[in-house]
Order: structure tokens, then sequence, then C-alpha cells
């Protein structure tokens, strides 16, 4: 378990890295080819609704709404910055590893100001692709119902 | 130490997904039978006073306490979010790990908002009971010394 | 990897407790003798300006930062709480360990109220110095380009 639990660790670090710093072309690679993205509140998770905020279901899903996002854009607007708890292994199978990680987003304004943007829970799959620890799954489950649909940043 | 360090820290994401999920009534299960679970406040803590704003020197005690928060009411409230650093390992013995994490709650209104609830540290004893790593002790030692006292929820 | 990992997340909880615990002696020490400390923000950090907020390349001068900040004034202004995230290893040679971390910093106010004081990462070069585990570079890149100059505690 300790295995799993540090690797985990170690791809939730690089994976928050990867969005601060914003180098968002590259945070799709953290993903299966064939994938579960959401973005969902918790009301929603907890009733079974499906429908989240944000969905895909492939990596060129990801590739694409990372296009779409504008990177030009985001340097005018606002930093971020992740901070995660340690994951929490739930099981281990055939399909991968099923762990729950605590998130904290911090969105740093214009004027040097700062508060607590989102908060939540990441509910993942990961498994081994080729040699690489991937997310097979990843929903993003928020704490607050009210979520920015126009997300500048992935969670 | 690394085997600890990664115990103590999987303990840590367990009991914090535990009251986060609102699953109170498994909140007890975290600690001996016989324990010491106190909120208290930094200033009390390095003068050295006893008393704290919540104590309980058992696990029925702890028991009885969750039944009092009644369920119902916290579910209309607010949901909480606890963000954990590492624990750091002070000393290991036959007593058992004594240790000290980092926390941070966010709290998220009803109405979407968040900010920050409490922050402080965690001073644990843990020790195996049966196969289960448990919590001897846990003084909750939070940073400021306006905490609410009708927490609705478990530091 | 996984050592390192464990060793730099235990060295950065130490870190963090020493200085929210207000002992502030002892902070050097975590330092090699000839090290580098810096405060900068993310913008200067990205366009390569090599001049920071806070400046130090030996341990002796981050012995006499401390002595300058008054310990007896630290105890009557505010208390801060540092939420470290997990290390994320860069690379591991003969100059020893590169990782970066992401901090929260949170600060409790007299009145009782907490804020997001700041944010950041960490990039740092760790080594072993003796048989401790020490930072030979700790460059500390803040999210908010309104830093307080003035600070009353290292980051």
């Amino acid at each position: 378990m300790t295995d799993a639990f540090a690797q985990i660790a170690a791809l939730n670090a690089r994976y928050a890295r990867c969005i601060d710093d914003g180098a968002l072309a590259e945070w799709p690679d953290f993903f299966c080819e064939r994938c579960l993205y959401k973005v969902t509140t918790a009301q929603n998770y907890n009733d079974g609704l499906e429908a989240g905020l944000i969905y895909a279901d492939s990596r060129a899903m990801l590739v694409d709404r990372v296009s779409a996002l504008g990177e030009a854009n985001i340097y005018e607007r606002h930093a971020y910055r992740h901070i995660l708890g340690a994951p929490f292994i739930l099981a281990q199978d055939d399909a991968g590893t099923r762990a729950e990680t605590s998130f904290l987003v911090v969105r740093i304004m214009r004027d040097g100001t700062s508060d607590v943007f989102a908060s939540g829970r990441y509910v993942d799959v990961v498994r081994l692709d080729g040699d690489a620890l991937k997310l097979a799954e990843r929903i993003v489950v928020c704490d607050s119902s009210r979520i920015d649909t126009l997300l500048a940043l992935p969670l």
C-alpha cells in the first residue's frame, strides 16, 4: 500500500504543478487515452446525477478543451495554486487503484489578494499505461454548488 | 521512520475523509477505547492550561458527542474540507508514535462562498490497537483563540 | 524515488513546524552553511530577474535576519500556519535532489479571523550535510506580486 500511496502522491504533485505553472498543453498527458474526466458538485455526486459541469471521456476531448481555453487569456487573468492532501487508497484491483484526494485551490487576483477559489476531492482510478501511471478516471467533486462554468483552468 | 510516516499520513487522510463526508458515526472508531481527544487553543496549550473547549477521555464519550451533534442538522449547515500537511514524527516508543500534523479547515457556505474556518495542528499519540492503527491521543490545537464552541463537526 | 520523497516531505514538515511554532532561532539550521535562500515573485522568477525581496547566501546571513526580526515582536503580531503539498522530485544528481513543493500560508489575526496570507512554491536543492538532509537552496516563489517586504516570519 505504501508504494501506491507514494506513487499517487507524486502523480498528484506533478498534476498540480502542471496546472499551476500554466503548462496546460501537457495536462491531457496525465490521462489514459480512454478516460473519464468530470467536474461536478458534491450535491450532484451524492444524488447520483451523472451530469457534470465539464465532461470528457477521451484524452482527445481534453486536448480540445485545453485548446479552447486559449493560453493567451489565462496569463491575463488570475493565478491559481492547488494544495492537495495525501491520497486515500480505497481499493486496488485489476482495473487499477481507486483513490480519493482532497484539494484546495487558491486564486491570486491581479491586485495581489488571494482567496479560496474551490475545494473538494478527486475521486480517481489510476493505472499503469505503458510504464507511466495515468488517470483512467478523475471525477472532481467540488464542495460548493457554485462553480464558475467558465473555469479558465482545469481543476 | 518512513513506514510510520506513510501509515500516519494514510490514517489522517482517512480521518479527514470521514469528517468531510459527514460519516460521523464512524469517527469514534479512529480512537482507542481509552483515549484523549481535546480541542484547545494555541494560547492555552502553550500556557499549559489543561482545560479545552472540548474534552473526552474515552471512545464512549466521542460516541455521545457525535450523537448529540445530530446529523440532520449538519446537512443543513455548511460543508467543511480538511486539508492536512504531512505528519511530523516526534518520537516512537512503547507508548506509540508521537506525531504532529498541521491542518486547515475550509468552510463552504450555503451561498457557495468559502473561507478559512480553522487552522492549527494535531498533537497525536498513535498506536496499534489490535491490527489497526488508532489514536490514543489527539489534541487539536487551534491557532485562533476564537473557536466556535458549538462546532457542528469534529476537527 | 520513494525515499527522497518521504525524506523531503519530512524535512518540509519539520521546517514548517519550526516557523509556525515561532522557534526562529532554529530556522537557519535547516540550511547548509553556504546556501541560497531567496524570496521572490512568480513574475520575477519567470522573467529570470535575479533580485529577490529577501536574499541570503549563507547560514550566517539567515542567523542575522532572524535576530533582526526580534522574537519579542512576533508574539504580539499574528500567528501563521504553513500548509505544504507533497514534494515533486525533479532530479537527483551529485549536487543533491531538486524538488518543488507548493505552500499556502494562512495568517491568523489577533481578532481570531484568518485569511490566505501567501501561496507559492519552494524551488529547492536538498542534500546531505554530515548526516542531516539540509537545504542547499530554497527559492520561495510567491504567486502574488504583492508580498509584504517587512515579513515578520520566514516563508
